[in-house]
């Protein structure tokens, strides 16, 4: 059945009342009931709940195969927790047939790669995949097809019980002895914790792995001993230098500059360019840099941002400290400085994933959102955009907050170069459609900026500003002259991958790439 | 059939599995599949939540008829809250068959006792019950028995699903547009809004009411914005003066200090007076005054208390300020000081009734308490504690954290003179009761100190301490010898509160009251 951004989904895919992608806001109104966990009762005064080993861990909480296991992703490339975790549920406790559910997963995972072959990893639900295991699955190696979401459709699913987590593992910088974790305070400070809080909820089980034990009581917890069955403590928890590097650099590649400049000039065009406006941005470079160009324009007219949301870096961290932005609530921290701001400084605070972006709830931070800037991999003449896969249709990439915070805004604005390499990021068909078409306003290329014709508001505010847009079909010529136009990938029929809108109707397939044979 | 306490419950209340209390910890290691609401999905970003009215709240959150309404008691005496939603509904919406489940009820409620006796309210779940209300149920007027638990039984029974919340209303002192709350920065301050997290998260239908609306975004919330429907924004939603009282004075009163420092002296007798140790106490007259004698006792020591927990008032934040306190973990503010100091602090933090007192959850902070000294309205020599009905038999009062703390701490103290005006305290059977004497370790009263003989340990601490103590009995004997023994008190059979045991069984039933007539 052809979804509303024109992908074919397979029959089999649209069981137990799942539905194709219908367009933004279709579940709005309906009802959900909430899943819930089973939890043992401890009634008995428990002194402490440390526990020796995370094998000792997985069978006090009656680890078995078929289990599903959720991990958070706040220690990012520098991630201990996943392997070591896996490693003693694989080799010490030989189970089989185990889900991974994490909030995303990356290089620092490259060893989970071979339990999938090895058929001991048999699914996998994320944000990101990338590295050794985006091969594997791609490969079509894993059991089941992985499942992709957004940072607002995990929660939204675990809220649904689509997932039901069996054991979650919460890689905490501190904990206490019955397990109040927090994300600052130890060796491998992470700063939020806000994809671990609704895992720590939802679980039948959940099992705190800490470097770093404290004193109790280790409040205001991000994730509650209340809701923990077993802490304990390992050497390290992760990579410090891979966690949180320096402060992210303000790009000073002048196609960049001039990007993030035109993303500044957009944002200025627009009625909410106001005092107390609100605002979210990645840490790609253009992105990063369109908050120099923003300050600029705060300051000439006089205002401040009201909030900023999302995975937080320093230069967010340093408008706050000058008092050029009110309030930053906090899911994720990407630098030094945001991990060292979070609970310090006045107004930085931290929220959950559903408090983010879960669109199934009363109502995300996203959806209060004014200004989005994000990347892409690649966008098409549809809007649709793809973060997900590479041009040689392998998964290296994440969905994350992108659909989410799309869908929300009032204005997502897309900022890339035209090309990159020797592909065209403008192109006809996304190879996967990971955030939908109708949720794009804005794309700001070095070659021109395009407004998707669903907004003419949008256009009104640029054509008053003065500011020039073409069509993005023309950028789309304009990068196939300058790079050619790529072979179609060629696939195989079977699906490794489903691309869940945040909504849980299904946005998109990704297929097993067919190997390259040049006999052919 | 007769429980643990020698209570004999009636077999009509002991359906759906529902037991009689088998004794402390009977639930240890059980699994509770938690419950959960039926929510909407709010996905099309959303202005604002203002309603105009509480009426129209209630019309947009489905009310109607059998419907269960929730409150939670952070205004205390001061709460305009629950009787302008009730007007509401009864008078504009002509609801009826409704059931009030709050954490607390006082005399600021007297007038529902009108919609109970027009059979409007048929339904009361409370902690404490009091005034006009406590009357009016105790005649036999509520269609169906009231149901008394305690602070932490309360969340047990809301995970349970054995409470279901059709519409939860916040009381907040400030609110956003969207309904995140916090109980400080308004008109109406309360502090902690620990008691409303719950009922936030497991009622289908949340309505925020408010005097002090604040912009976006009011974080960190105590309630938030993900869990509610509407915003209602009132005059004033209490009484400040009656919400925090100035800071609780400490007795003056030769026999509470006498009492306070033999609760002081005992605690020091333990071997678990020692640095880091932690401690909550109530706020009557001698048990605040206990903390005075016990700072003596720290400083002679050289030793700091690591925590506190419970309702908070002045003297527990002096502390803290003194840095005599590590922390404050705060349910609940009971005076100016502990509502100026929470969040401003350092080191003074909210909790969740959950994580305060909930017995079914994975370990609430009560089972972390190394003391706790509360008063009672009656002591048997059992050691059972009735704090819920007078001499006359009639509701008046709330067990609330009571029997939680005196479960989960290693040793609960009990204060009380050993007669009030022309009544024993301590007797042979307390008239219901309310904490079971298996978790009363130690009563300290005017005329001696009694040690529960379950607990030999302590025995053993006072008498090296030379402390003297004598038996329970020698002092209800006392009591007898200088009050006399009341009339056995005469009751109909109508069961018209069932008092739930914190685990969920029953614990004992407060029957009607037969009127007194003198001609008999």
């Amino acid at each position: 059945m052809k979804n509303a951004v024109g992908r074919e989904i397979p029959d089999f895919l649209l069981t137990e009342g799942r539905e194709v992608y219908q367009g933004k806001n279709y579940m709005d109104g309906k009802y959900i009931q909430k899943a819930s966990p089973r939890t043992r009762r401890y009634e008995k005064p428990l002194e402490s709940k440390l526990t020796d080993s995370i094998a000792q861990a997985l069978r006090d909480c009656g680890a078995r195969d078929g289990m599903t296991f959720s991990f958070h992703h706040h220690l990012r490339d520098g991630d201990y927790v996943v392997n070591m975790v896996m490693r003693e549920a694989i080799e010490e406790l030989g189970l089989t047939d185990l889900t991974i559910a994490a909030t995303s997963l990356g290089s620092a995972h490259d060893p989970i790669a071979a339990y999938i072959e090895q058929g001991k990893v048999t699914g996998i639900q994320t944000s990101g995949i990338r590295g050794r295991m985006g091969e594997v699955v791609s490969a079509g190696k894993l059991k089941t097809p992985a499942i992709i979401r957004s940072h607002g459709g995990r929660p939204r699913a675990i809220e649904a019980g689509e997932v039901h987590i069996d054991i979650a593992f919460i890689a905490a910088p501190t904990s206490d002895c019955v397990g109040n974790c927090r994300g600052v305070g130890g060796k491998s400070d992470c700063g939020s914790m806000g994809y671990a809080m609704i895992d720590a909820k939802y679980a039948d089980h959940v099992v705190v792995v800490t470097d770093c034990l404290v004193d109790f009581p280790n409040m205001p917890a991000s994730v509650e001993a209340i809701d923990v069955d077993a802490v304990v403590v390992v050497d390290s928890i992760g990579n410090p230098k891979k966690i949180a590097s320096a402060a992210a650099r303000i790009s000073r590649n002048p196609r960049d500059l001039m990007m993030a400049e035109n993303v500044a000039k957009v944002i200025a065009s627009t009625p909410w360019f106001r005092d107390g406006f609100s605002f979210q941005t990645g840490v790609g470079g253009p992105s990063l840099a369109a908050n120099l160009f923003l300050e600029q324009y705060m300051e000439r007219r006089g205002i401040k941002m009201g909030w900023a949301i999302g995975g937080i870096c320093g230069p967010m961290v340093e408008l706050l400290k000058k008092g050029m932005v009110g309030k930053i609530i906090d899911v994720q921290d990407f630098d030094l400085e945001a991990v060292n701001s979070i609970h310090r400084t006045p107004g930085h605070c931290e929220m959950s994933a559903s408090q983010y972006a879960n669109p199934a709830n009363k109502g995300a931070f996203v959806g209060k959102l004014d200004f989005v800037v994000l990347a892409a991999l690649e966008i098409d003449t549809g809007f649709n955009v793809n973060v997900l896969t590479g041009s040689d249709g392998v998964l290296r990439g994440a969905p994350g907050g992108h659909p989410d915070t799309a869908a929300g805004s009032r204005v997502c604005i897309i900022v890339t170069p035209l090309t990159r390499g020797r592909m065209a990021t403008v192109c006809e068909h996304v190879v996967t459609v990971t955030t939908p078409g109708d949720c794009v306003d804005v794309l700001v290329t070095d070659y021109g900026i395009a407004v998707n014709p669903l907004r003419q508001d949008l256009i009104e505010c640029l054509d008053s500003a003065g500011i020039p847009h073409v069509s993005i079909e023309s950028l789309k010529e304009k990068a196939c002259s300058l790079v050619g136009r790529p072979d179609d990938l060629e696939w195989e029929d079977q699906v490794v991958a489903v691309l869940e809108a945040r909504d849980g109707s299904i946005l998109d397939v990704v297929r097993k790439i067919r190997p390259y044979s040049p006999e052919e």
